[in-house]
């Protein structure tokens, strides 16, 4: 029993996603009327959160265990948080979500795309998002927008933020029924007014306030 | 180029592993002249050491969370210490490996054993041990020997522990060649001589000092 609708806002650092997602949150809360969750990956969870410091501050991390420490992340903020608020009919937005490690891991690291995916895939249980919005900016236009220290992931080279960028273009363009690309170099509002028409019009039904949503989160493609 | 010899130490906490593994390095490191290395899962490595706490101490963890997080802490130790210490030569015997995963994970809890044990193959690039000694002690007797508070899986009850004792004793008899049961519930010189008669009847041309071994760690079932 889902009832929820489960939306992921993916792209590299910089790109506003955590500003749009409250921009978002406050109007699907107001229109709707429904308990509408905000939360992230890495770190959306107690446990999350203590994987993610391993991660950006621990020193050298191999790439397989790296790709299982985020699937460990995810299995956890899936089991322990989405698929709960799922299941009482909440609307999920996540920044970050599967794609996410497919595009570091996968387009950025030495790892199989395919398999990357696999272990997602069994740490969610096939959880898919109902809908995933791209918010895509070019990493020298990102760079300039960051601020304090940069991680290790930040750090991590030019050449891997475009490889990074050009996994997640590759992976909406192949699955254009869950996925939604939005340049993010325009103005906030401007941003926010396309993150808003996407959502309203893949999932008005799901959303209307009062009904019961016809869409819930996937398990495989449809 | 892989010239080391590999042996892991199995059975619940309390059977006497962390001892046996101490006098056998000393008794290697004295008869071959080789490198040995003592070394432990979960924790083996820095970044493990920050999982496993998070594991044992961090509250509630979900299942696959739980897998993922003991694959992450074996990928990096194998990638990091394990597989560094064979291409040298040395003779690596490590207290825990990914029986104790498919044991705890599979037995003890509700994850498929197969899917569990392809976790780890995938987390190791299929690093098997060369030998693997099962110290065997039932629950009850192994309860009696442990210090200090008990952590989170101590706490997990008699059936937890006796199903994963049963799994331990599964695997071991369905591969005797790369494993050896030993009764840990006799004195520990005895049981220390059986750890020492096991290893040099069945690794004796490995261990030879001034040689090279002709057993190197195991990819896949020969």
């Amino acid at each position: 029993m889902r009832n929820g609708v489960f939306i992921s806002f993916e792209g590299g650092d910089g790109a506003g996603k955590s500003t749009q997602i409250a921009l978002l949150a406050n109007v699907l809360a107001e229109r709707t009327g429904r308990d509408v969750v905000t939360t992230r990956e890495p770190g959306g969870t107690a446990l999350g959160r203590t994987l993610r410091s391993a991660l950006l501050h621990g020193g050298e991390v191999s790439p397989r265990a790296e790709a299982l420490i985020y699937a460990a992340d995810r299995a956890h903020h899936v089991a322990t948080l989405i698929r709960p608020a799922l299941a009482r009919g909440a609307i999920v937005l996540t920044d970050r979500y599967l794609d996410s490690s497919v595009a570091y891991q996968a387009g950025g690291r030495a790892l199989p795309a395919s398999e990357v995916e696999q272990l997602s895939s069994w740490a969610t249980e096939g959880l898919l998002p109902d809908l995933t919005l791209l918010l895509d900016l070019p990493p020298e236009v990102a760079a300039t927008r960051r601020e304090g220290p940069a991680d290790r992931m930040e750090r991590a080279g030019a050449d891997f933020h475009q490889r990074t960028r050009q996994a997640f273009l590759d992976r909406a363009a192949a699955d254009p029924g869950r996925w939604v690309l939005i340049d993010a170099g325009q103005p906030l509002a401007v941003v926010a007014e396309h993150v808003r028409h996407a959502v309203v019009e893949r999932l008005a039904d799901s959303m209307a306030a009062g009904q019961e949503p016809s869409v819930s989160g996937r398990v495989g493609r449809p």
